[in-house]
């Protein structure tokens, strides 16, 4: 027999009734019935009854073992008797009846619990991990991680996509966030950087003429943490293409999203054709670039109504004549919410800074629209009902309105959109909807520096004529802030994945593009030159994306923090509380690194 | 018709005659064949042969395209003219007679061709590393790359294990190399370091009761550059198992890693089955713990046989007396060999710093076995035999002596077995021969500081019955450094593809393992607590392994330098010439992360 285990703790069926069996694992739970001992015996695979009596050669044995201990049991299956059979579990029609046990590994008392669902301090949890990882839930979620990775590569392959390996240990990477840096020993005063991306690997590795990349890539951002973002590492589908247009990525990318998704979604419905929502129409829309289409509510803009003459309500007319906006957020049914509902939303709306939300609730009023509410009387019958037309509701529903300065009435009306969906419990909240964003603008006005800026990706191919833009006078600041990008963003239920593009591939291109900013060659030489170089020896037109599999794994698992999807992760304040990490060093290590302390003065 | 293409470079036959196509790819090659340009187009799925002809619309396009331009080409099918066929080119029946060419990338001037076999220095490959990519060989021995690592993963999974990702930012782990380390922003005066290996959190990893991990993991260590070794990152396929044995792991490692060089290795045959050969014997047959078995040479212990009273060379008399050994190294058929063969022999080991190899030439005298050479009058003829036996010669073979203190005497007999080998082109090289090292001592006797050391992994579990090794007497030198661990190495073709040990994980005997070596409980609370801790609340019996996957390739795509397996390596002074790494940082990076530089001073 072997030395640990001829089974494993999920193995066990009826059909092995009477055989002599071994297992290994930890005792799971231990009870004590009038003297006969029950041990559930967990591992990996499942957990086993097993049982001593006095009678039993290993009864004393047992009665040593506690929570957690590593035990080897030898023993005999027995059916259990009849009515303590537990259907939930695979082994829960038998039993082994204890004959030998060897304690292989003991524990201490326990700073948690494995068994149960008790709650424990975050601390302690990060600390004893390896205790946490023993419990169900977080030890079904990294599982669930492992397989959806192994599915997202199978599905890349399948889509004729090949994996490579960009180095950790690199250069500063563009991708505007901190850079974890390591120094060099045999380069005095010199660093690497770890990767925030292999974004220029990657474009290299098409310019190497590999054609469809993929890499399951870990990525590094020195940012402070958030829920949904990892202090220091995290994962994501990295993914470029060649000879493609982002039609291509977005048919390469949305089957393998969509079949991930239907397979771990436990039967949630998936969006089936991913509907694709330009940036100006998404926020207009939803006043976000990354709308959660599980809420129904579509904002629509009703400023040409506000403005009619017969409109009396002067608050939103002066904002239309300063250049503003009036926004409509439909709310469905809310005719029948008491004032306080409304009152709420409208506190909540000046703690966000704005002035209020005002409203109009619909009624049936003889076979016609009737608006009521404080701003209706305002605003002629023709008006309130070209309003309701255009926010698409009936009697029974309320509308509210977000006005001012165009972004920031989107913003509010996007923000007012959440809360009213949430509030209304609008729409099946079981399902994941995707959507692509296109058409980002390449620029945008830097309000503080009084220029023109990148409004995302400078490596992103603008969709302009590649001639006319050539020709762009940098001052044309009306048409500059028009163009728009290839780049894109694809969306689950309100989180963004990922953003992407087709690369600027034309180092003619680039330049200009980088000029427009106001950068000179220089700067483009200095932060990119390898890059630039490889783009001047036959470049092909390549483009990407990359989905954040943290963030995948998250939304699969129903989870709200990442801790609960990585299996080793840092607390808030980066720290590894389970290794001890970050730590001092010694003198030596700092001296062949050829760098010294530099601490903050400590207060008197 | 696809913006970009209808079919790769690799997919046209003779089936698609007459049909209209459009490619994109890389100029290969561009001949003018009597004012007529071929252009074979390159992509990464194969080339294609395009014409074009003075009546072509689009000669004149054709005529600007030079050496790796990118291009997108329109044209028809048509079957080459007969005798022109490429029977090595699965296009090689067909043509594309161009009818639209459009430049979608062009090239500079190229500072190292693509096409052809020129050898260009190693700076330039590094530096135009995309160019390099690009080249045949090198293109191949990174896709060859990913099917091993692919092949890897799927066998892994085949056995049973899953896959895991693990902390990159983390604490020093305890592997012996030097750490690359990143200052914290948050923690001013701490550092994270990289993984040397993932060693410690794939212990983790079966203490929390995931039982078969494996991970495609990167490891970091700052080590002066080997041509096998990269300078800063490598990658391992690092295996670890719960509840099982030595031989489990050899039984889950052993088909994998047969399989992928069955699979890789272009018909070589592999060993069937690893034999195991434990240290000591590794030691005495081979001269080496990482034997190369293609070289069929044995080496044998003759020091019963020179302290014959009857032999009288008293060189290897007193030798024996002090208590060295001689070692015998056959050399088959080396009589045939011109004196020249022995004399350069002797001058390699005196350069090596030994005094010579004796030897033995067998010849057949009268049915008997009869020594020449300059040291066989010193032995009677039947010593003579016992050596031919003990060393399994037989007359047309000689015999090499390597005699001195044990260690190096095996040393230069090892040394003399590679070279013999060499030289008598010995063995079929062309094939994989594999072995397990096993019971590699666990301690060893540091001659320098004159006290007990770990000889390999401190973690190693000892192979000694656990109650007499909590028993043992540290001063017992002679027990100690006679106990073996459960610690093995792979060795295929004389590489040692990794080492592994079946882990201890018992804190007590852990505590007692270290105290053995002189190191206090402090020692290994301060170096390895969270280890130590979690060995504390319940760990199983585990163990595992970590071959090289860089070795791996190397050795199945027939390379000696890790540059010519990996897609962007540093140099050998441990830079990316390509991107610029390691680069100096600015004065606000180095004050948010709290160093400043410590630079040498310059030379006046």
């Amino acid at each position: 027999m072997h030395r640990y285990r001829s089974h494993t703790c999920g193995a066990l069926r009826a059909s092995h009734v009477d055989e002599t069996v071994r297992l290994s694992g930890w005792c799971h739970r231990i009870r004590d019935h009038g003297g006969v001992l029950f041990v559930d015996l967990r591992d990996h695979y499942g957990i086993t009854q097993c049982v001593a009596d006095p009678d039993s050669p290993a009864f004393r044995a047992a009665e040593q073992v506690r929570s957690e201990w590593v035990v080897r049991i030898d023993g005999k299956v027995r059916r259990r008797p009849a009515g303590t059979e537990n259907a939930d579990l695979p082994t829960g029609e038998v039993e082994i009846y204890i004959t030998d046990l060897e304690v292989l590994g003991p524990a201490a008392e326990l700073p948690m619990q494995v068994f149960g669902d008790q709650v424990f301090p975050e601390d302690t949890r990060l600390k004893y991990r390896f205790l946490d990882l023993r419990r169900e839930k977080l030890h079904q979620n990294i599982m669930k991680r492992g397989a959806i990775i192994d599915s997202l590569r199978r599905r890349m392959k399948e889509q004729g996509f090949f994996e490579f390996q960009t180095p950790i240990l690199t250069a500063s990477s563009p991708e505007g966030a901190r850079d974890f840096l390591v120094p060099s020993r045999l380069h005095p005063g010199k660093f690497y950087a770890l990767p925030q991306a292999p974004q220029q690997f990657k474009q290299l590795t098409m310019i190497a003429g590999f054609d469809r990349y993929f890499q399951i890539a870990p990525c590094f951002r020195d940012e402070d943490a958030r829920a949904d973002r990892s202090p220091g590492e995290f994962y994501q589908l990295d993914i470029e293409m060649s000879f493609v247009t982002q039609e291509d990525v977005f048919q390469a990318v949305e089957p393998v999203l969509r079949g991930v998704f239907e397979e771990f979604g436990e039967g949630k419905p998936v969006t089936p054709v991913f509907p694709r929502i330009p940036y100006r129409e998404s926020m207009l829309k939803y006043g976000v670039d990354k709308p959660d289409l599980r809420n129904p509510i579509v904002i629509a803009d009703v400023s040409a109504e506000f403005s009619a003459e017969s409109v009396t309500f002067n608050a939103f007319k002066n904002v239309i004549k300063a250049g503003g906006v009036v926004r409509a957020i439909p709310a469905p049914g809310a005719a029948a919410q008491p004032r306080s509902f409304f009152d709420k939303l409208n506190d909540w709306a000046r703690s966000e800074g704005a002035p209020g939300l005002g409203y109009i609730v619909f009624e049936e009023e003889g076979g016609a629209l009737a608006g009521r509410g404080p701003i209706a009387k305002f605003i002629p019958a023709d008006v309130q009902a070209a309003i309701a037309a255009k926010a698409g509701v009936k009697a029974g529903d309320a509308v509210f309105f977000s006005a001012g300065e165009e972004a920031k009435a989107a913003k509010l009306a996007g923000a007012a959109r959440i809360r009213i969906g949430d509030e209304l419990a609008l729409g099946d909240r079981e399902r994941f909807e995707f959507c692509w964003v296109t058409d980002f603008p390449a620029y945008e006005w830097n309000e503080e520096e009084e220029r023109i800026d990148f409004s995302h990706n400078p490596f992103s191919m603008p969709n302009y004529d590649h001639d006319a833009f050539m020709a762009l006078d940098p001052q044309d600041k009306h048409t500059i802030l028009g163009i728009t990008a290839f780049q894109y963003d694809i969306v689950c239920n309100g989180v963004e994945l990922s953003s992407g593009a087709i690369r600027n591939h034309r180092p003619d291109i680039m330049e200009k593009a980088f000029a427009i900013a106001g950068y000179g060659k220089n700067v483009l030489e200095a932060k990119f030159g390898g890059m630039l170089r490889a783009l001047t020896y036959g470049a092909p037109p390549h483009g990407g994306i990359a989905p954040g599999i943290d963030r995948i794994v998250m939304l699969l698992c129903g989870e709200q923090n990442l801790r609960e999807v990585v299996m080793f992760p840092m607390n808030q304040r980066a720290e590894d509380l389970l290794m001890g990490a970050p730590s001092e060093v010694t003198a030596k290590q700092l001296r062949e690194l050829h760098i010294r302390l530099n601490l903050p003065e400590k207060k008197a």
